[in-house]
């Protein structure tokens, strides 16, 4: 799969899958809802989650900036639709008040509805891709 | 949400991501098919797909045992609906002739027919889980 391809099939999904790992490198991996602008892919910390969790993938990205994200297809009945796209990159942390950080989360609430009845209000991650690579059955 | 929820919304999911860290604390990101036996989580490598990827996450948990895997539900239209399970554990690999690579891979087989029809010939990773824990929306 070629890089815009890689790109399309990732910046159109709903979901996607972000790992991190910490500076003795143990993985940590968390669904997040996304947007992508350019090369950056972003995604907010709500209130509502698990206030624990919402800061490991931060300390992580803090401790050691390379960071992961896959968007994948699964199809149980036809293996031939299986699909996957991953992002590589370097995550940066934005304090909710940044602009960079006020723009991320206009897109995000343009993406989902949900992100516009109640807007994250935590910190943004922002993760500058330097690789986008993909995978398809056919 | 407790450990003996957490591991079976696991052990029922069809497909999960897996993440994997190198000696230098690069994470790697997958898609797998998997099977739940006891407290360990296998998977195997298929002659399909790309081999370089195949390797990476294989020659990571060489590297670096430490591995987490993430299964999620995702609704778009009710976020009501949200949860995950997330399984960190030691990763391990197998050669395909040990008797518990072939356990692992009779195990995928009653699981998926798509491995009954081309049975994985590669090696298989087991992933001894450490910890299983969740959230889920409501």
């Amino acid at each position: 799969m070629n890089t815009a391809e890689a790109r399309g099939r990732f910046a159109a999904a709903r979901v996607a899958r972000l790992a991190t790992s910490d500076a003795s490198g143990h993985p940590h991996l968390v669904p997040i809802v996304f947007a992508v602008w350019g090369e950056t892919i972003y995604s907010a910390v709500d209130a509502k989650p698990k206030r624990t969790t919402a800061l490991s993938r931060l300390a992580n990205v803090a401790a050691n900036p390379a960071v992961a994200v896959l968007v994948d297809h699964y199809d149980d009945e036809d293996w031939n639709e299986l699909w996957w796209v991953r992002a590589d990159g370097t995550g940066r942390v934005l304090v909710p008040e940044e602009p960079e950080a006020c723009g991320a989360v206009a897109l995000l609430a343009e993406r989902y509805p949900q992100h516009r009845e109640s807007p994250p209000t935590g910190p943004v991650l922002a993760v500058d891709v330097t690789r986008w690579s993909g995978w398809a059955a056919r």
